[in-house]
């Protein structure tokens, strides 16, 4: 084990009350343990993890580029901690609430990759702001850097948000930014820093040519913005983006000095899907979803305790990752339950365990309050997903 | 509002430390609370909310069925105690961990809906049942039986589940019935008291004609276990079953002596397009996902902060409640944000309030750690989702 039991246990709080959170917490340690989590559970592989936490860490440093791991992937202090330590220079948030959690956790260092707006938005950035030594937040509108400024109770470095070209968020181009960067010029607590282009429809695209194709053109548009704000006077020292999809395009292409990666921890099927045989799909399954054969009574199919409310459903479906199970086919068979066809000559029993590949990292992890973390067959640790559902 | 802010407080626990949960608690009854809710939230409507629960009341009532709603909808203490003030008999729950969390809430009559199995289930489910005064929990497996009454620590009232003809729980036929029905006679702590039978894949079905006939083929099924249950001695007083969507065939069938809806309170998309015009659609919209514009700089959509981990995405897409963006699409921009076209001829703001209707509610809701009550335009109350997430 990495930690104490009773430091696991006083750091989740009330949810170690939870009955079967007691039982699990437990068995902490205990050879077998990892095979008796109470399921639907997410389940994180250690030894893989960190050898996808090292392998990162190495392409950023050999490419020059500071590593900045995003924690909508995994809202949870504990993986922030241990990407950090493995190399990243801090983590990026896409929300303010996420933000609020990892500044609880005590993380130093934290970029907001979204633009807000609404009554209480510039009131909450300026207080984390003050609570993060290293603050950073982008704008994509000139309203937003005057209800910043007037918000902040100390100086504030802020990027212009530039559109990739997918109309999401961000400036669309340099008539814009120039006007966002007029505004943040005219808040003295404002501290321009940088930009930030983020192509999120990039990242799930199959096969390398094709996303540094698109990569090649997002980039594009961004220098035309960087050369006419700096023009205008603007110093540009951040250029942020990128993810685990386009890490080798983003490299390659040498605009960037920092990237935003975040399934690259865990994987998962989209982009299993995806990125097969590419240099940016080099990362180990980490990640799973564990569920419990609950009945037995079909001839063809079993039923397991993971539906609707186990997985994100935005993508492909989920894969079993436990061998005996491999290739065999799920489907959801409502909120709470999944269809598990019978391997083909293997009798399946109530209460055995099977291991999924989640569809997408982000929104499956997004509904759990526990991570567990094993090392072979011992449940090693058990964390706080503190941001979960904090995306306001 | 209908209880005290200090209350509201103290059962958030942890919560209510949030900076934009405290913030939201600051404007609790202020007129106009109810627009500056920090989003993306889960709002209810109590006008509303409270129309449908003394409909349901009154439905189940004239046809002289109990109505035992499900908790599987909302996960919330405070929705399943107004449901009970409202003429429920009690609640179901889906899961274990959902029954341990209404009966720490206090909830007096508990059916568990789910077969469960694994190592720690039979423990947990005979200590949940020591806590409240009126459990039931359903089999569908002789050794699931033996488990149980091995871990009873007083008289456990039981039930059979029999598959409606879905094959996802429940006992396939009368053969698989009795060999339930012996090995619970086996065990001197469980008592039956009945069966269920419960038709998921019914309740969406579009066309009442359509779900009566699903209805009637399934009812057929029942009666025929019901019949060979009792022929073998069977003491059969409780026959639980039935959604929101099949309750006008239900009643009409005359087997259940009970009715287990869930959406009827909140109403989502996938209800809305189905049941249009029947008897069984009869309930309001109370539930809305609300959001927040924020970024206005392409011309023909804006951008707003509630995404994939804002809705479920088994169903339709989430549709714009708000009339001023009545008919409006609305499609996913990634984890944490939406894309809404303009209304024709409307400008909209920065930082505008849109609500939605959300595409299925329950796993809707399990993402949301709050509800928030609102009466008009003031927030009166927020609520814990104390079972989010509790699938274990």
């Amino acid at each position: 084990m990495d930690r104490p039991a009773e430091q696991i246990r006083a750091d989740l709080g009330a949810l170690a009350d939870k009955p079967h959170v007691a039982a699990t917490l437990a068995s902490l340690g205990q050879p077998g343990s990892a095979a008796r989590i109470p399921t639907p559970a997410a389940v994180i592989d250690l030894d893989a993890f960190e050898r996808n936490l090292a392998r990162m860490a190495a392409r950023a440093k050999a490419a020059g580029l500071a590593l900045r791991p995003h924690s909508k992937s995994h809202k949870t202090v504990a993986i922030a901690r241990r990407q950090v330590a493995a190399g990243a220079v801090g983590v990026c948030c896409a929300k303010l609430a996420e933000a609020e959690a990892m500044a609880a956790g005590g993380v130093a260092s934290i970029l907001i990759t979204s633009p807000a707006a609404g009554p209480l938005w510039a009131m909450r950035a300026a207080a984390v702001a003050s609570a993060v030594p290293d603050f950073r937040i982008v704008l994509d509108h000139a309203d937003a850097a005057a209800e910043l400024g007037a918000a902040a109770q100390g100086p504030i470095q802020v990027l212009i948000d530039v559109d990739p070209g997918m109309g999401r968020t961000g400036v669309r181009d340099a008539d814009q930014a120039l006007e966002v960067f007029r505004a943040i010029a005219a808040q003295p607590k404002l501290k321009l820093i940088g930009v930030q282009c983020y192509g999120g429809s990039w990242q799930h695209m199959e096969g390398a040519n094709a996303r540094a194709a698109a990569v090649a053109d997002g980039m594009a548009r961004l220098k035309a913005v960087i050369a006419a704000l700096r023009e205008a006077g603007a110093v540009i020292e951040v250029v942020t983006g990128g993810g685990t999809g386009t890490f080798e395009a983003d490299a390659a292409q040498g605009v960037l000095t920092e990237v935003q990666p975040g399934s690259y921890a865990f994987m998962d099927r989209e982009y299993r899907d995806a990125l097969k045989d590419d240099p940016d799909g080099a990362f180990e399954q980490s990640l799973a979803i564990a569920a419990t054969v609950i009945t037995t009574n079909q001839p063809t199919w079993v039923t397991v305790d993971a539906g609707l409310k186990a997985f994100s459903t935005d993508g492909p479906l989920p894969v079993p990752l436990t061998p005996k199970f491999a290739g065999v086919a799920y489907r959801y068979f409502g909120d709470e339950h999944g269809r598990l066809m019978r391997p083909e000559g293997q009798p399946v029993e109530r209460g055995e365990r099977v291991d999924f590949v989640p569809p997408h990292v982000d929104p499956t992890l997004d509904r759990y309050d526990l991570i567990h973390l094993v090392r072979g067959d011992v449940l090693v640790d058990i964390v706080r997903v503190e941001a979960r559902g904090a995306s306001q």
